[in-house]
């Protein structure tokens, strides 16, 4: 529990582990939560589809959520709010783009009716509970994109969200120094502070190199040009719909989640296509190689996305055609480096030519790099550092960098999710835990799916199982057992191997009915432990062996 | 079949894909074979270790098979020797490093004495049938590495091996120029040339650079130094042993395989290690912290390498120290990006610090970049280029780099692994297809595994299965079936969901029995398509169905 005149902060997510996007603030009767987003499984998590954190601390805590704040619309900051929303009710403020982005999501899950959603604007101020909240335009990959200054009864906290400063943006003014430097002469007590490119020297490429580059390439495309990014980059789409203008294009959009983001961002006034630049599939069609841009999603080799169907030649109605120019205006998100070079060799090998980030830059990271962290750091002139939003080393290199931009060591914590940290009279100290971890998600359910199953599901990924129907009848053991196997290996093509497994049980079985000592669970285990020895020994390894006992 | 007065060449390996390691040549009654090398599995492929090319290719060709040649002892060009070597006997020829590595290996499988290993040097020539191979000294990440000049009958062909021409190596001369120059002025038919790095503009980094580095990095160090490398780099080893003596500490090998290496290399005498600066574990524990270099893999965050286990405390005998300091020295092979990411938070949040190619240049890639194939194509001045390993965008762009350089556009191929070319009258051309493709290693093992295992396996990672047990009395299905479940979900929280599906089963069977059209093949069709259907619903996705009939 939050002591009296004590405000805590915890990020949800994880135990062990750092970077939830998922952070509580608690004063006394109010809680106001910022962010909460998405994360992807990692590759042993079979069947998982996405993490979102287990939010039960807040369960017994509703009568006091004054709000869930956003501070742009990317999943990882947006995504768990539809598996959330049923069990915790409070009201949701983001920026026009971001409520658009949460609306259209929301309705997919038939809930969009239920939320009370309200749109705030950088620039003004919110205010819940004791909470005041002053919103701070930023540059980052997706417009409406805000950091935070909340006023609070032990000082300010400023929170970043996602940002990096653009000296040049397009279609966008820059990051908002001003406001950031106001704070910091206020006085800030706590910086939460984006981390995810703290190894990165330097500043980050501004959106105007990319465009730029991008004018540069389209002119020289004499046939089609196809490229990818992410649906919610509207700078880049806005670009995109620039440059093909200037290149005598029109564009056609490819695929749901791209033509619904557009559709978001042009009616929130983010996006402003030029009349009869937006063409359909069809139309496109039916004009000449040189007069078409096909945009869509699939720069991270997705599974389904329009242009990964299009390189495996599985899409309905596009196919690749020797001469079109894909660009790949994103680079890989890590663990998607393979997915996407995948993609890559495919369009290769149908005949497109690929501009990628290795080739030229096509892209801009939406992160601030080490150059941008320290101006942050400088602006708000923090008390207190709490690098959020990466990975332990993204975290430990935003810590060592305020170190030597000279925040007090003792005032630099890396706090892992779960863990409470508490500011009373302008101090900060590490409490105890909180209940957290990670609740998994299958198909967009939320899934009783428990470390025993996921261990499972890793056993019989790698071998299988076999299972052994063993007949019981009044209270004797059957000799005639029956072998079920799946995933291990085509035991009809190893005939003496099954045969001797049967006989291995056969004659287990037999002991257990002769020494009469056959518990069920005793026979069970030392039918697994022979068949586990006697599959290892001859196959160098086993499938998982499951022994059932059937009454007849 | 290859035709009198025509020289094949094929690379064996998975259809439809590019890139293999296992290059055959073949002109009237001889073969001979360039490198034999293991790939790594896709993500996909649960259970699968390793692929190795399929060779049936070769199986009725014995008798012409005058020797596998190895261009150097990276284990994708040397690893699938093992599981060859009992079905294709003929002399295996590479340098005495490369050698000592394959006898190892061979060792390990009980092979050693039935092999026929010959040690060649670079500078020399072999003579097999018709080829007469020269070999000529190449830099790369491994010493002991030699590209080939093989004269045929149909004129003479370069085969690089993998390369760069280091102008400043260690431990170690240059690439042979001489040699590859007077090739070129001899006259080279065809260059099948390493295309790994083609997409890299420049010049690959100087051993000299990484090696400097270390030497000022391990100055600053005060605490220990941990350093991870791949086992068979002995030039950086080497040069780990000559920074360490230096700074004044000595070196503790971890592992078995860098141990294995080293020892090899010592005694090919590729690897000089100072008198006394190689100690055990045991007496590194005793000596101070800035004394001692603890050097091991797991620079890939490969499962069950040293730093792996002991980023995750799970090393028998060693632990990070706060303040120790970590090297990896190599950059993520694509694919092991994020398992080398996770080494590296887990080694933070113990406290060391971690220096790695983000922060600073401690490794060189292997593989010429682009100014490097320029010189190759100059140097060697083909008249057919075909360019070899790597991925196809790979090729690709080795292609394109082929062209600029003045090869003509139709001398250039991009050859599928299992496409046959061949050589005649100096006229290259594209021939028919060979039996070719992927055996699948589980455990060191070839296994039975096709495609029908590893669809099942994908099933069960995702989603699990459940069997149902079906008793057969009489001609008559029994109503009280048996329900058997791994990996779906814990039924046991699901009561109801397991009792409707169990019911659905019944109602089909007694359907089954009143109506007395029960097929056995029918009604099982009609449990699987009932219960996929009924689970999905339900919960958006369904295990593998399995039902069995069971008679008692």
């Amino acid at each position: 529990m939050s002591k009296e005149n004590e405000l805590s902060i915890i990020s949800l997510g994880g135990k062990g582990e750092v970077g939830s996007n998922m952070i509580v603030l608690e004063y006394q009767n109010d809680i106001i939560v910022l962010d909460t987003g998405t994360l992807f499984p990692e590759n042993d998590c079979f069947g998982i589809d996405l993490i979102i954190p287990d939010f039960s601390y807040l369960i017994n805590k509703q009568d006091k959520i004054r709000g869930f704040v956003f501070s742009h619309g990317h999943e990882d900051h947006i995504g768990a709010i539809p598996y959330i929303m049923d069990k915790l009710k409070a009201p949701l403020y983001g920026t026009d783009l971001t409520m658009g982005l949460i609306e259209s999501k929301l309705n997919d899950f038939g809930l969009d009716q239920k939320a009370d959603l309200n749109v705030i604007e950088a620039g003004k101020s919110l205010k819940l509970g004791c909470f005041e909240i002053e919103f701070c335009h930023v540059n980052h990959s997706i417009p409406g994109s805000v950091a935070m200054g909340i006023h609070t009864p032990e000082g300010l906290i400023v929170y970043t969200g996602d940002y990096k400063f653009d000296q040049t943006p397009v279609n966008n003014p820059q990051t908002d120094y001003e406001k950031l430097s106001d704070w910091g002469q206020e006085g800030v007590l706590l910086l939460l502070g984006d981390s995810t490119n703290s190894e990165r020297e330097g500043h980050s490429l501004s959106e105007r190199v990319v465009a730029q580059n991008l004018n540069d390439a389209f002119k020289l495309v004499q046939q089609r040009i196809i490229i990818s990014t992410f649906s919610t980059n509207i700078h880049r789409i806005q670009h995109i719909f620039r440059a093909g203008q200037k290149a005598g294009r029109k564009v056609a959009v490819v695929g749901r989640s791209m033509l619904n983001t557009i559709e978001i961002a042009a009616r929130t006034g983010y996006l402003k296509i030029p009349d009869g630049m937006l063409i359909t599939i069809n139309e496109a069609e039916k004009l000449d190689p040189d007069k078409v841009i096909l945009l869509m999603t699939g720069s991270q080799g997705e599974r389904g996305a329009a242009l990964t169907r299009i390189s495996r030649d599985e899409h309905r109605n596009l196919k690749i055609n020797p001469g079109d120019t894909v660009f790949l205006s994103a680079t890989p998100i890590p663990g998607n480096e393979v997915a996407v070079g995948k993609t890559m060799n495919k369009l290769f090998s149908q005949g497109a030519e690929v501009i990628y980030h290795e080739i030229l830059d096509v892209h801009a990271t939406g992160h601030a790099c080490r150059e941008e962290l320290k101006m942050m750091i400088n602006l708000t002139k923090p008390t207190y550092l709490v690098p959020v939003h990466g990975e332990f080393r993204h975290l430990y290199h935003h810590a060592q960098l305020g170190k030597d931009m000279g925040i007090p060591v003792e005032n630099i914590y890396i706090v892992e999710n779960g863990k409470r940290i508490n500011l009373t009279a302008g101090k900060l100290e590490l409490d105890g835990d909180v209940s957290s971890g990670k609740i998994f998600l299958e198909n967009n359910k939320i899934m009783p799916v428990d470390s025993r199953v996921l261990d499972s599901r890793k056993k019989l990924a790698s071998n299988g199982f076999i299972c052994i129907i063993i007949k019981n009848k009044d209270n004797s053991y059957q000799t005639d057992t029956e072998f079920i196997t799946r995933g291990y290996m085509d035991l009809s093509k190893k005939k003496a191997l099954l045969h001797k497994a049967k006989s291995l049980v056969t004659d287990l079985i037999k002991k257990a009915n002769r020494e009469n000592i056959g518990e069920w669970p005793v026979v069970k285990r030392e039918i697994v432990d022979t068949l586990n020895n006697y599959f290892y020994q001859k196959e160098n390894h086993s499938p998982l062996i499951l022994p059932e006992l059937i009454n007849i």
